[in-house]
């Protein structure tokens, strides 16, 4: 166990600061940072902006020039050992005559997967991992839930009342949270690799599921994904518009409209006659996406927590009550006794205007 | 309008921490503090304990002695003027030679009233009234409430889960919310004069409704109120344990058994068939109750919510969810479009243990 200083802790925090800055453009790309410091200050730093850019260690290491000589490199993932879109990120840091190498963690995936470490390692640059790695795998839960999971992060963002209701029994659910709310919404939206819903709220709430920021920033546009196993959509909505690609995976058993041209993917139904929803994701996640952001009812909502696929609930409670005839938050849980109910830990509340803003994830079981 | 001064702010601040140290203690009586501040220092200072104890003024006259002659009072509360269980404060500033009284506010009690502050300039004094008035109404709700709408203020505590569900289906509710936010229950109970249940309540749970700290401290034991309207329940519970007094309200239609000798208050029914609950309020201000405590079920909180006698809500929300089976956070509100729904104000939020403890107060109509 390598003892990590207060100084190491204190420019890997910076590359992670750093590192962040690509949440709404890295994917599918992970978001990395780099720092290098050479006698105590930072002589160049760096993040990688998007696919196709430079990594944060060429950026770094650009910035630094002759500096680099005998520096450590802060790196939120371990360097790169394969030619992708730019060249490895490794032989880069040795050329340069980095001396040290910190990296948070390793990378997992399959092309990188510590090779990145063993090149730096014969090159005779000393290299420490796993500084700060909490922090670095939740920065790219997204990315890492992909490569080693298959399939995609799931976060499941619902608007409700006090008293837990998401919608009038008529349906109607605009607006139960408020404004500020729903710009923050926009900026999860932004870090999301696809946003998905259902048939049941097209035609309810006809949405645009597009980005919309109220101050003007870049982001990669997230694919819109609709749950529509009979196409039954297909014909109608601001979803169709040109804002965003949008894609409708339908049941395998659906007969396809003549002259349906629209991308889809066609997915088995479960015992239950549903869309079976992990292979949705296992779908989305060989569609290279990392993050997947639920914007659905109660039904959907609910089947995607019954199926144990939830990762994240994003909750946004408003100051009213809508009262016992409205909506529930989640519908189909089939919970009858207390020793049934699911629990949730808290990851982060705040109030959003004048909502409450919760981010729970599900309690692994004790 | 009298300019205060930031020390006037700052004397009047500690008065009013010094009052609130009776929250557990004065009631019937309200909190009140005094600082008495001669040449820029503290020279005495007190707060009202409890009914028939001396009065803040007193006590910090006593414990200014000489030092009190020339000294300004701070006092959360017009100085009294009649003879109650001690003397008159406005006697007691005026022997002791205070030169000026800031008073936060006027005492709206029917034999003060400004007479206080009428005694006092009548013997020379300077009386400013008015400094910080918003936080020592907030201070004395209970009271205030009793005198000015001659009913108590009315607080309903509930438990629910994320989904808004404070039950399941078959009625286990036991438990919700974690353990620190049942002890922090306690702290809420000691402040009120009673706490309120139903006879559904009392059936179902079969509660204690006592104050029971995890540090000692003293309090004055609330009342438990149980609404019976038919006495259904008067032969069982925990409720009638000798811990604390326990008062029945049954309808005014109803026969009460032989033999029944427990304190009993009969009300009349509504339109609706249900008891009063307005006139339940209006009997329980004039048994000198200040603020009640309501821990009921979703029919009963319901009911207090729809006759619009609701000042506060106490809501403890726990990580967990009961599912779209549970029982409503308030039943029978009878809400069909999002027009009807009830708006809140968030008065404060903060997490107990690992629930949410938000405390909310309803939005005058705009």
């Amino acid at each position: 166990m390598t003892a990590f200083t207060a100084d190491d802790h204190r420019f890997m925090a910076q590359a992670l600061r750093l590192a962040e800055r690509g949440a709404w453009t890295t994917r599918p790309n992970p978001m990395v940072g780099c720092v290098l410091v050479a006698g105590g200050a930072v002589v160049g730093e760096g993040f990688h902006v998007q696919k196709g850019g430079p990594h944060a260690e060429v950026v770094a290491l650009q910035a630094a020039g002759d500096r680099a000589r005998g520096a450590t490199a802060y790196v939120t993932l371990e360097p790169c050992a394969h030619t992708g879109s730019t060249g490895p990120c490794a032989d880069a840091l040795i050329e340069a005559g980095v001396s040290r190498v910190v990296a948070a963690m390793r990378d997992p995936f399959p092309q990188v997967d510590g090779a990145g470490i063993d090149r730096l390692r014969a090159a005779g640059i000393a290299v420490e991992s796993g500084l700060m790695e909490t922090q670095a795998r939740a920065l790219n839960r997204g990315f890492l839930s992909r490569i080693e999971r298959g399939r995609p992060w799931l976060r499941v963002k619902l608007a409700c009342s006090l008293d837990g209701r998401t919608a009038m029994a008529n349906g109607d659910s605009k607006w139960i949270s408020g404004e500020a709310s729903r710009a923050d919404v926009m900026r999860w939206r932004a870090r999301a690799g696809a946003l998905l819903t259902g048939s049941g709220t097209v035609l309810a709430d006809d949405p645009h599921l597009t980005v919309r920021l109220t101050k003007d920033a870049p982001f990669a546009v997230p694919l819109r994904v609709v749950l529509d196993p009979g196409l039954a959509t297909i014909a109608r909505g601001n979803i169709r518009d040109a804002a965003a690609p949008t894609i409708y995976v339908h049941a395998q058993d659906t007969k396809v409209p003549q002259g349906f041209n629209a991308p889809r993917v066609a997915i088995g139904r479960g015992g239950d006659g549903q869309l079976d929803l992990a292979a949705v994701l296992t779908a989305l996640g060989g569609g290279e996406i990392n993050e997947v952001q639920v914007e659905a009812g109660a039904t959907l909502s609910g089947a995607f927590l019954r199926a144990g696929l939830v990762d994240e609930l994003l909750l946004y409670v408003a100051p009213v009550l809508l009262g016992e005839r409205g909506r529930p938050l989640f519908d189909g849980l089939g919970i009858d006794t207390m020793a049934q109910r699911l629990h949730l830990q808290t990851i982060d509340t705040r109030r959003v205007g004048d909502d409450l803003r919760v981010l729970l994830r599900p309690k692994p079981a004790a």
